[in-house]
């Protein structure tokens, strides 16, 4: 873990929005307003401001940010600039989709291992990666020092393989499987449960029948 | 749009995460505290009680909340029994991966229908659909009354996509291209951009470099 974790949590989860912002303007555009950056973002200004002051930098009133020095500040904030190493357990559907995701290695993240326990799957190869045996995660974490775990397996076996990872040193966990992991004091684990996000929308869709009753 | 939107949105999107711990608990349990309950959703307890509140659920002193009713109430809440149906456009592998994803029917979600304009995946059957031309939509949108538009597209055409299924009358979009969709009045848009997760997590990795600099 980072020893001097200044930037609140809240603040951190935004920071990647913002980077996309900035990479979706034209390459004409040299400054950006905290208000267009927050129209694009779709938070608050006021928001804005104070989470990019977190990054010591401040914009010019009138000119806004300096787009280029604020792109490199969040990349470096945000650890991009390291080259994290990350390996993914179970290549089904999901697991194979996230081994062919251009975006991870857009931000310097390299998938550099694909495990999974099912014979018909080890030795394929997905991605330009040979499919290995769960048992080989060790070997693999120690030769390219994967900092990453990417668990795209059932439910029924996530703890499990979460446990191994953590084992072999992984620091940080990113969790498909739709189960909550256990807190592990050090370690840094997300899940991102694909079902969730369509029931938040859920709850936003017109219902006839709660409509008549509130 | 619900015409009463009294529960913040901070609170909705936690609302699905009590439900999967619920569902995570053996069947035995029959109550649960607020403590208890905070503690596998990792959020505070004092905001468990608040977000619980806004059901109209209290849970009884030295007892906690009876899960069954809690369940219910989260289910009817976030609209889970109205059976809303999807549309998944664009068949790559994160597509293939959300069509076979088993937790969207568990949670009362119908994937109706899915698009590609790759010649080489129309007529191709995934998960028990076959694949459709974009140009069908319209006629799966009104055939099924289609609520929830998934788009799983590379990022230069989700725009046009998004605007192509709101013709259609969905109102909510669930957005996985990695680019940001505009805004547009009473349409419910949620991103999710697997590569924003790894970057959250990259700013908690150990980095020997600002360490010696901060």
């Amino acid at each position: 873990m980072k020893e001097n974790n200044k930037i609140p949590p809240a603040t951190v989860k935004r920071l990647p929005l913002y980077l996309q912002c900035l990479e979706q303007l034209d390459d004409q555009t040299i400054g950006i307003s905290s208000k267009k950056l927050a129209e694009i973002a779709k938070v608050n200004d006021a928001q804005v401001r104070r989470d990019l002051s977190y990054l010591g930098t401040l914009g010019t009133r009138g000119v806004g940010y300096d787009i280029s020095t604020l792109r490199n500040q969040l990349q470096l904030e945000l650890g991009l600039v390291e080259g994290w190493s990350a390996v993914i357990v179970g290549v089904g559907n999901l697991g194979s989709a996230l081994a062919h995701y251009g975006g991870f290695q857009e931000r310097g993240f390299g998938v550099v291992g694909l495990f999974d326990d099912d014979p018909k799957k080890i030795n394929k190869q997905i991605a330009g990666l040979v499919v290995k045996p769960i048992a080989d995660i060790k070997d693999v974490c120690d030769k390219y020092n994967v900092a990453i775990g990417i668990i795209a397996t059932p439910g029924n076996v996530a703890q499990v393989i979460a446990d191994q990872l953590i084992d072999c040193g992984v620091k940080s966990i990113l969790n498909f499987a739709p189960v909550l992991l256990k807190n592990i004091p050090d370690i840094q684990i997300r899940s991102v449960d694909l079902s969730q996000e369509l029931q938040i929308l859920s709850y936003y869709l017109d219902r006839p029948v709660l409509k008549a009753v509130k």
